[in-house]
């Protein structure tokens, strides 16, 4: 081998080293930009509610030349101009992600690709007429997607010798659980459930707690195949076994995937058709058939939205059921407070601790509910609130509080007997909480249940809720 | 050259390239797996609030353990035992962050390495003189770390031919704005604004908002070197240059770092001691002395809790003070539907729609200031709550609804010519949007602006809270 042979070699090598580690540099700087990129965008955007529709333009770039109003205290004392301003025309290139979520218009939807959705409402009480009565003023104006009539299941009684069923059908009133209000004429009563739902795409559930487990065993084998269903019970059902939503058990017993609708809506504002606003959450289930063909979050706002009953459509059904839940225990801690005298300053700091705790027992047993669902959404924050101001719970826990009779006395008194939700509630999840050793990390639903069950003093709420401060809480 | 040289050479080469390739490589590597690891972190713990003394220990492993109620729906038919619960004993190796954070106990407040601090409250007003009571109550307790005389600074005025600081320091009552309430004897009140700041490590400003500028400016080059400061004025400025909270305000104008307190306050129920909550927030300032030597959380904390006035400190500011500011023109917007008569569901949509608003204006002008703030503290839900359950803005906006009369009638009529917060901020923040083009993207705020300033139908609000829905909003 000569000279310039082994100096080609070398140069060769040379060449082949370099241009690797060229390559291998490259390629992790590409990699690196890529990593710190990505959580810039974790760090700086926060994606709170993560909208693949915005379109606004003040948008990105980076937030570094934001001057913000900082709370950062400085201890200058200088008297140069304020640093701490935020102005507009540094303004241009923020970045922001909206913490509103809307799901999307019903504009857009495509014409169906099947035939239209046929509906039925399984239930015809106050909420269940509501509802229906919703429902069927959108079939009718977007019959290229739903079939215009709509199926309700009415269990038949005599009103004065009539069947209810036929003065629904003819006078179009719900005489019975809906007077005074005028129902959409392609809304037909069926006192047969499994006739009502034998050709039906989709179910709306919406009966009484206690006769869901009943009405679902009729169910059985007559629900068409691919149908799905959304509940309007607010809830879970809390047994020794575990916790379980109402829609969860509607699809294990139905094989019917199902989603969930709750929100501040007293049925009887909803009904006169004053505002309000409600979500709706479903998932799609892993046998989704594609749009245009099955169920989806356009075909639902499509189903509930209207001018007067905004709706948001989203996948938590666990949370909205948890906080559809929740919210009756909390209300029955209004209610105390309110009872005591104690003004509004109380009533709202217990539903802070309220909300709080709503939000805690979503994560820990429904970890993949998702936190902005109870600040953020009509069935979470917005039905707190309403729960909250008034109804059933309130009433009974400020009647115990003037009185100082017991809940059961409440109830008898006030409410012929009946139960308020709220304590049936707050002892399931008291049980449950006690039997996870997790009583001490709910302070505030705990404090509810000792007061309804154990005759704790009332008076003591406050002591209760900041005890666990002693525990680093 | 001879053929052995040219061969050590270019091993020494390759040695050398070689080495160097390899610690490029690890660099990366390293590099890399931090960065991974990073983002697994804020990917799979969502820390919704970052806790450092958590103690429990029903915690940790996995979550995968545990067999969650999920919402997910399945079609599957089969009558198996529901897969969907989450049952106790499954629950041992749970993972949860708390979603609820208090501030540390006072219990382990350590012994002052310096002398107790000396408080003083600038303003005496109906809040002035509450909060007064409350911290005077306090330095009576804590004396191993307060000076227990408290200067209250109180604007001179005869009541009835005697000076109300003579009368406030010999009955202990302030007959003029707290009738009916015996304060501490170790309140002390003082005519002289700038003898009652004279001595003080802690100033407590709660003045209303439209005196602050002529009293800062009457207190520069008294306050004593490293001094401290807590506003109890809510909110921040918007002018044509821009935002900015009060409490940096008052940092650039005197040096003094600041914090705010806020929160579901009413005075009156506070100043007789019913149950309520407030939100502390302090960031500590890059001269911060060390514990025990200066101002912190935990001082804080003792200075402000009371057994019927539970306080929670934190480090957000911005969010407590965006919130404390914004809430009012949301309660103009929930006065507006009350007074239309469209019920309680209607007033929680427009809470909701608010609260959504106030965490977008705060993520957008302060990134800094932190969403559960918002949702999680007393300062914000709680105080919207509040807010929007009575008060000034609510009564103004529901006798415009009632009576159809402008805003300036209202305020004639109501508050003999006195403004409601929300008219004056609603406009500033209009103009403030306005200036940064983003009207758009806070309707309500907008709503409540054109129905204030431009004779907008309040009955289109529902509209105008959906309109964005056609931007993608």
């Amino acid at each position: 081998m000569g000279f310039p042979a082994l100096t080609s070699l070398m140069a060769q090598y040379i060449i082949f080293t370099y241009s690797h580690l060229t390559l291998l540099v490259s390629f992790h700087f590409l990699l690196i930009s890529y990593l710190l990129k990505k959580m810039n965008v974790i760090k700086y955007s926060k994606p709170l509610l993560t909208y693949s529709r915005t379109s606004y333009s003040i948008l990105h770039k980076s937030s570094t030349n934001l001057i913000t109003a900082r709370s950062k205290t400085t201890t200058t004392t200088t008297k140069s101009k304020p640093k701490t301003m935020a102005s507009p025309n540094r303004l241009k290139n923020l970045s922001v992600n909206f913490p509103i979520k809307k799901s999307e218009s019903t504009v857009s939807l495509h014409p169906l690709s099947r035939d239209p959705f046929k509906v039925t409402i399984i239930g015809s009480g106050n909420w269940g007429t509501t509802i229906a009565k919703v429902v069927a003023e959108n079939t009718a104006i977007h019959t290229h997607v739903f079939h215009k009539e709509v199926q309700m299941w009415v269990f038949e009684e005599k009103i004065d010798g009539v069947n209810l069923t036929e003065i629904i059908n003819t006078k179009h009133e719900n005489v019975k659980y809906l007077p005074g209000i005028d129902l959409p004429e392609n809304l037909v009563a069926n006192p047969s459930l499994t006739d009502a739902v034998k050709d039906a795409d989709i179910l709306v559930f919406n009966v009484p707690h206690q006769f869901l487990a009943r009405i679902v065993g009729q169910l059985q084998g007559h629900v068409k195949e691919g149908a799905r269903g959304i509940s309007c019970l607010k809830g879970f059902e809390v047994g020794v076994k575990g916790v379980q939503l109402l829609s969860s058990y509607i699809t294990d017993e139905l094989g019917v995937a199902c989603g969930a609708l709750s929100g501040a809506n007293l049925a009887p504002e909803v009904a006169k058709e004053h505002f309000s606003e409600t979500t709706v959450a479903y998932q799609l289930p892993k046998d989704f058939k594609g749009e245009g063909k099955d169920v989806d979050h356009k075909i639902l706002k499509a189903l509930f939205h209207r001018p007067y009953f905004h709706v948001n459509v989203i996948d938590d059904v666990a949370g909205i059921s948890i906080a559809g839940a929740l919210k009756n225990v909390v209300a029955l801690g209004c209610g105390f407070v309110e009872g005591l005298g104690w003004g509004s300053n109380a009533g709202a700091a217990i539903q802070r601790v309220g909300l709080g705790e709503i939000i805690k027992f979503g994560q820990m047993f429904f970890p993949e509910s998702r936190v902005e669902t109870y600040y953020q959404e009509s069935a979470g924050v917005a039905d707190l609130i309403t729960t909250c101001s008034g109804g059933r719970n309130v009433k009974v826990a400020k009647f115990m509080a003037k009185t100082g009779k017991s809940a059961l006395e409440a109830e008898k008194e006030l409410l012929n007997g009946q139960s308020a939700q709220g304590i049936i509630t707050c002892k399931e999840v008291h049980e449950w909480l006690d039997k996870c050793e997790l009583t001490q990390e709910f302070p505030l639903l705990e404090a509810v249940y000792q007061i309804v069950y154990n005759n704790a003093p009332m008076e003591n709420i406050p002591d209760m809720i900041e005890a666990l401060e002693d525990f680093g809480f």
